[in-house]
């Protein structure tokens, strides 16, 4: 059987993991520490740096295939394992756009994906233009790194803006910034697409933030207007194919007024991906398996109306009652919540689970039901008594 | 968390493990071999002989419980494990039951569900006596150790049933005979039980055997009487209540132009129910992990009309076409067909795999494409062409 090899220790490398040896893979997981969220529970954990060509080299020898579960590798590395033999997926020419903004958005401009009016930021007199152009509606970003709100700021005025630029470019920290988008909401429309071509989409959902970071996913995306939910489809796949994805692909987008805009792109199994784990036929940490094995990918059919996936974020404070037994009263009062924990410890805003719901009707009461199940995991308590 | 520790290196210990991996629990598996099916994938594997007490007193100590992925453990070692203060599920008096045929047969007789004529078989004159009483219609059966059907034989006059019985009692093996039945298909009745009481049932399925190993399960049972469903369901949660059974329960049954009768006891997953793991809500898993930590049991409605389960059974030669390559060929055919392998290598008849197939209308086709993808997973060819 294959090896896999995933470079990474967090919960996304534990669910693929948990996929893998269902289908009776070998997984091989590059972990920073043993009691990492998917080195917990791997048989074959392997402690390195991801950093360190030498011990990416070490893991990766003798792999069928090499995959992520972050885009955080040097391409520089990756190239370098390529040249010598390693199967990695997704290749780096695909990941630089899972990494930079300002080559992510260049590049979908090209392929006529709707993303808002961006720019470079390299100096104060950048910032000042795209103020300017923009009429002071700035969302400035880092290229590299943010992720869960962190790396993203939206200045009141053109000083703040100025202000930022010079010590966030002081600090190295290269920028781009892009007009600020009347939000209705956020989507995300995830497709799978293997080495050989195929590609296959997930139903397009809602994901519903707090202070940054992914609260719930509701699946499909209540009250989507077809236009907009096959334009996110056709931006989602266009975009793996000719950005030659493999693996899975997360499209974070916006929904304005004016339509959808693309915000980010994941190239790995993603946070508003969970709901797969049970509401369709072939989850998404199955599926990016098959598909960096360049194996056939399964259906991506939804089993019920909804699922809600509703993101276990940890409190200030560990309440007294332990894990199992809040996970008792969370089962007896929705027995057909699906739980899925990390193995990960409490820190606020920490993602250390989630709660899939599925189920048909009335999708508040189930969105409602998830907020309750995952609130009363962090602080033993029921928000609604 | 939890620790759950698991006697057993098996598949069934193997899936225990993947489910408790995404409900967060730490899982410490008793191991025989580092390449055993479940030690290849565990993060925490203790090599030891489940029938060495101190083994097992290695193992389970600081667990949270206790359970099994076979019923071969001593049950002296089991007592004196709980009087050091181990918490074992389900207990030896449970247990027994799946162990010992004619403890079983007595047990379920006095509770009155429906099982064929039986009888003792402690000397030739017992079995005259038994093969007078049901004019030769005799199954004789080892009291314990059978499975996959060993264990098992139908003499056809009484001079082999002589034969037999002074062979195998000679051999220290001991002995029951019971009625052959009028067999028209072999049903299971599956459910789950906590030691606080609570009991869920699955749906009753049709199992198909070969050579007297579990071939195909279908679920629910196509054409099941009513009164024969709700018979067999009853059956079952009454027979884990009354012998206090914990975590699963899989009832095997006749049915027969009399009815249904009783064939076979297990406490753990069992096969029947691998279904369950792309066709219920709650996987019979999952339902056991949560079952033996006395945690709230999940809903096991359906999520589609029909699942098939088709068992992978190794055959007398492994074709060249390597396994990945049989699984693009299997998934090319059949993206919605869910394999499950279990790291084993080839052997005759040997389990090593199942595929799951799941759909709405013609369940006789879909048992078909079940047998087709089973096969070519172990052939390399279709059995149809």
């Amino acid at each position: 059987m294959p090896i896999l090899c995933v470079i990474g220790d967090g919960q996304l490398a534990r669910m693929m993991q948990t996929a893998a040896i269902e289908l009776g893979q070998s997984v091989r997981v590059l972990a920073s520490s043993l009691d990492a969220s998917a080195a917990q529970v791997a048989a074959d954990v392997v402690l390195g740096d991801y950093t360190n060509l030498d011990e990416l080299r070490a893991v990766t020898a003798g792999s069928t295939a090499v995959t992520f579960d972050h885009e955080h590798v040097p391409n520089e590395h990756l190239e370098t394992l390529i040249a010598e033999g390693i199967n990695v997926q997704p290749r780096p020419e695909a990941l630089i756009n899972a990494q930079d903004k300002l080559v992510m958005r260049t590049r979908l401009k090209e392929l006529g994906a709707p993303v808002p009016p961006f720019a470079a930021i390299e100096s104060i007199e950048d910032a000042e233009k795209f103020w300017n152009a923009v009429e002071g509606r700035v969302c400035l970003k880092a290229r590299r790194g943010g992720y869960d709100g962190k790396g993203v700021w939206f200045p009141v005025s053109f000083d703040e803006l100025k202000d930022l630029t010079q010590e966030l470019l002081a600090n190295g920290t290269p920028l781009m910034a892009e007009e600020k988008v009347n939000l209705v909401r956020e989507l995300s429309a995830m497709v799978s697409r293997r080495p050989s071509g195929e590609v296959k989409a997930w139903p397009v959902v809602e994901s519903i933030q707090k202070d940054g970071i992914c609260w719930f996913a509701i699946a499909p995306a209540p009250g989507l207007k077809e236009e907009l939910r096959a334009e996110a489809e056709r931006v989602a796949i266009k975009t793996a194919e000719v950005l030659g994805v493999t693996g899975n692909l997360a499209v974070e987008l916006f929904e304005t007024p004016e339509g959808i805009f693309v915000n980010e792109l994941a190239m790995r199994p993603h946070n508003t991906g969970h709901w797969t784990q049970n509401g369709c036929v072939t989850d998404q940490f199955e599926q990016h398996v098959r598909a960096v094995l360049d194996m056939p990918l399964g259906s991506t059919e939804t089993l019920q109306e909804w699922t809600v996936m509703a993101n276990v974020l940890g409190a200030p404070e560990d309440p007294e009652m332990p894990m199992p037994e809040r996970m008792v009263e969370v089962w007896k009062r929705f027995p057909d919540a699906k739980i899925h924990f990390y193995g990960k410890g409490h820190r606020p805003g920490r993602k250390i689970g989630h709660v899939n719901m599925t189920g048909a009707g009335d999708v508040e009461e189930l969105r409602r039901n998830g907020e309750l199940a995952a609130h009363f995991l962090v602080h033993a308590e029921w928000k609604d008594q």
